[in-house]
């Protein structure tokens, strides 16, 4: 239970044989979430363990190849596995339309249901919500309409001393009217409050994932406080003006938005190709935010963890 | 010069780490062709140092995702490398939209001309021509149209013997239609016929590539006497029936196919995600067929090289 983040892809476009385009699983609670899908994305899945039979939500952030080309050969591979249970994908409106057209020109229809939830360039939303968790949409600055993705847990239920149970014999069966916060009354009407019987439980997590965006603080309202905040940090500072023009950020730009935004820590990634060592950018960033890491592949980020390292 | 095939894939399907999906490279003299490009093409490329930008020509056998869903992503990255030249496809018709979908959704117009060429599903033709070297489609017969592709190089011209040159002093200028076959005619009238000033080169190369298909024999005059015939064969003959009704075929219906066709030499490919062991192809291959070899990825099978093994 909790949060985990594990890094598939870390790269831009131009292919490298050292990093993969993005693609990440945020293990949220019992939910595996894939966000972002580039090309190769299902080998990576295979290599880092990551069991795609339990994805049931894709969410893409916006049509270039580097994001999505590898959503068509991963639903296949769940069509071979003899996948029946449906796959919700939210996504721009036109990713519907690759999909039909390769499951029709393939010959090979999708035998599990895919659910598609097409998003809104322009509007931040929720397009997610149980009682543990919604996901809601940030419109980043990008090329064409890119969206970011905030996950946040609800409220945990209080978690029950278990001797206060006993000392007052309470049964199994009032043990959720507790959790929720109720009071307890004592078959001799004597009221026991919940403070008593039980103890908050820990802080909910959250999750922003910012990917591709140009320095944009519009998005500051909607991930404020996140536990964790991924913003693509494609440049170092000396490429501060070529970053603005592709619609991309630096790392020191990545920086100031997880200081504006109070997250609690922030992960770079989605780095140039032309970037072998990766030191750099910690070493731009942390002045600003101290709590920076790398988005390196084959890395779960476990946000129960208090420390955190650089290291796989 | 000459022939060279390097394999970058040779899997069918169903995603496994040791192996990729279908993709080969053919060097013939001066073109690089690529034939097929299953998803990670572009990656296996950059491991086996092709350069990309050398491809003019690429063939796609049909529309399974492990056939063409790495060939998006690889014109992508060739448009980020600034190409001009136009990219030729012979592809089924469906692909084009396809390419088309993509450079509208992605926002990214390809910045060179992608001259398509739709292939004819159920009819054998040339689809390329040169004065060096001619492509013929051949039909296969698999779930969905699917075309193999057949490269012949032309007859070579004759090879000058320079100490005859020397002999009769012939100027430079003569060379190129000695060499086509002509006969020379000294100052003092006296002719000296071609087959003393020439030798006859080497025969023409050939190679047929047939993926994916069940066994069939139609595509034996189409594929006779090759020099190289790469046949698919996904499953051992333990399997033989479900090859067939999935378009399949085995080790030795290949080995049977190359045989029928007086092919010089067999390369198996497209196998199955349930083998890692890939020598029992091998095994129940060459009773009936000696000169077959597995196509292990990174592999450059030599045409001009007597003899082949099947180590990196």
């Amino acid at each position: 239970m909790g949060f985990k983040l594990t890094i598939l892809g870390s790269n831009s476009a131009r292919p490298i044989l050292a990093r993969r385009p993005s693609a990440q699983i945020l293990q949220a609670n019992q939910e595996t979430f894939l966000i972002d899908c580039g090309e190769g994305t299902q080998l990576q899945m295979i290599k880092y363990g990551i069991k795609s039979s339990k994805i049931n939500h894709i969410f893409i952030s916006h049509l270039h190849g580097d994001h999505y080309l590898g959503l068509v050969g991963l639903l296949d591979t769940l069509a071979l596995s003899g996948r029946q249970t449906p796959m919700h994908i939210y996504a721009p409106p036109m990713l519907e339309k690759v999909l039909d057209l390769h499951h029709q020109i393939s010959g090979f229809p999708s035998p599990y249901p895919i659910v598609f939830h097409p998003l809104i360039a322009d509007q931040s939303r929720i397009i997610y919500d149980t009682p543990e968790l919604t996901v809601s949409t940030v419109v980043l600055s990008h090329r064409i309409p890119c969206t970011g993705f905030v996950f946040r847990e609800k409220t945990l239920a209080r978690r029950l001393l278990k001797a206060k149970t006993l000392e007052y014999n309470i049964p199994f069966t009032d043990f959720h009217d507790i959790k929720k916060g109720n009071d307890y009354t004592l078959p001799n009407g004597i009221a026991i409050l919940n403070h008593e019987l039980t103890d908050a439980n820990r802080p909910p997590y959250s999750y922003a994932y910012c990917s591709d965006t140009a320095y944009f603080p519009d998005i500051l309202p909607h991930i404020q406080n996140v536990s964790v905040l991924y913003h693509e940090a494609t440049y170092l500072q000396d490429k501060i003006s070529k970053a603005a023009i592709r619609g991309h950020a630096t790392a020191q730009e990545a920086a100031a938005i997880a200081l504006q935004a109070n997250a609690e820590r922030l992960i770079l990634g989605h780095f140039s190709s032309s970037y072998q060592d990766l030191n750099p950018f910690l070493t731009e960033a942390r002045p600003t935010f101290a709590q920076t890491y790398i988005a390196i592949e084959g890395k779960t980020f476990d946000f129960k963890d208090k420390e955190w390292t650089n290291e796989l």
